[in-house]
């Protein structure tokens, strides 16, 4: 079921340099990372749909056991026993990869190959919740964090038809939040500026990894509204059940997104023309690359060009 | 809008108690308690369904407006301007009270009246959130306490064929709980116990309004399952976000249930035969069914009767 696929991009996440710097305990030297992958498939194995030539991309996950209760209902990336495409593997920080053919995926005709790249764990990351949320047109949807992830969520949230309110902690990336679809852009750390929104969001997305303000972030959710994480902030989440409670309020995480999202991301992203923004760099580049990336500095996804 | 109701029945909830001691800072004195009414009408204004003699339900709601977002699709408990059967108005802990029929429910023919109080506030409280999450047919249910609202929610989930799993501080409830409907009882307080579950319920209901050990509950939780309060736990909720992300779960809370949720709520206790086990004084030793209610000495809800 396997396939090799010579890389002709591979995204830079910041689950790369997780990995490099072992934060996650995971990690095993020599290690190869790169999860946002795409390129042409040059040679397939048994029992395999593609073809040789073909183009597909492939994401964070590698494999999964395909007989639990969560694979069995489309819900692989929940797997117990999946594993990750750079973890115990060599990644697509690379020139080719060999992976389970049903953690690869047909690329939408006509999308740009380096676009698309980080949309094979960013995008997916961002348009998996929104889907299993049932966040739908009219919805008021907020985004805290305009990055490789927050970038995307804003661009698939517009095209969803949502109203989006962009949290930032940037002063400088205001004006680019506008442009990239936020109906309008607010504070990420600054209570007052996240409270001036209290009650008016049916769904909150929170892409960065860092201690937040949860009691105000809670309330800026409308009755029966969802804060839903996709990064882990360190340390502990606190507020107060009554949060909860008394508007009927959840807070949730989510986990890249299953094999049957991807599919259905991509083919949002081609009929909306959904794209990152990206910078490149040639592969040989990669650690100018991960400098870059480490910095904060990329707008708004690092790819790595082969 | 409005009929008077000649009350027959009214049960004993701990929020009459939280409001005679003054908890929630809303009590205002002279204060008559209770809000699981069931009675005749005997009085009906303009624009009103019932008709004298008609016998009906009033639980924790007493109005809403009507014309808000929340109102609008039908989660009226959700509403900002919503007011309750006994703050600021008198309850049900007497012979008469006049409500807004919109909040009056006719109680199903054939009925035991005295045993379908509860179900108008305990009952809604476990039922609205069973409902709203989707719990179906062979799904894992636990339940975190098996009192006044626990009880009845491990009666709904059986009826709903769910397997369930009932968590008790008390030794003595155990053989309880298994009659009530739990296939399995485990201890709420010893976290060997409630781990021994690691990752095995679709969705887990927490009815008591304690501080609990929410890092090992959240792990009995099956990937994508959901821990849902209805009772509120003094100071915070303490868990790392990474319990939510590496297995999508959602910590929610609910409040009450809604006109339509209530009605629901009706016709399945009836179709299904499901009643509160409860125990009754006469609506003049009040005081003592308070006292019986404080001590938690009730199996499983008090109702007083005129």
């Amino acid at each position: 079921m396997e396939i090799e696929i010579s890389i002709t991009h591979c995204g830079v996440c910041h689950s790369d340099l997780h990995l490099i710097d072992n934060d996650w305990s995971v990690s095993a030297y020599p290690l190869v990372p790169g999860h946002e992958i795409v390129g042409h498939v040059s040679a397939v194995g048994s029992e395999v749909s593609y073809r040789v030539g073909d183009r597909v991309g492939v994401g964070w996950q590698r494999s999964a056991c395909h007989a639990c209760e969560q694979c069995a209902r489309g819900d692989e990336n929940l797997c117990a026993n999946q594993t990750a495409t750079c973890v115990g593997h060599m990644g697509g920080f690379a020139d080719r990869i060999r992976v389970d053919s049903r953690f690869a995926f047909a690329l939408p005709e006509g999308m740009n190959a380096e676009s698309a790249a980080p949309l094979l764990c960013g995008g997916v990351t961002v348009f998996a919740p929104l889907r299993r949320w049932r966040v739908r047109a009219g919805d008021h949807v907020g985004v805290v964090g305009i990055g490789g992830l927050g970038h995307l969520a804003l661009r698939f949230a517009r095209a969803m038809g949502c109203i989006t309110l962009a949290f930032t902690s940037s002063p400088d990336k205001r004006a680019e939040a506008e442009r990239l679809g936020a109906d309008e852009v607010a504070s990420s750390t600054v209570p007052r500026e996240i409270l001036a929104h209290k009650g008016t969001l049916d769904f909150l997305l929170c892409t960065v990894p860092a201690r937040l303000d949860w009691i105000s972030y809670l309330q800026v959710l409308k009755p029966g509204g969802t804060l839903c994480l996709v990064g882990a902030p360190p340390g502990l989440l606190q507020f107060p059940a009554s949060l909860l409670l008394t508007h009927q309020r959840a807070v949730c995480g989510s986990d890249i997104g299953s094999p049957g999202a991807m599919r259905e991301m991509l083919a949002f992203a081609a009929s909306h023309d959904i794209a990152a923004q990206v910078e490149t760099l040639p592969m040989a580049k990669v650690n100018d690359a991960l400098d870059r990336v480490r910095a904060n500095r990329v707008r708004y996804r690092m790819v790595l060009v082969n």
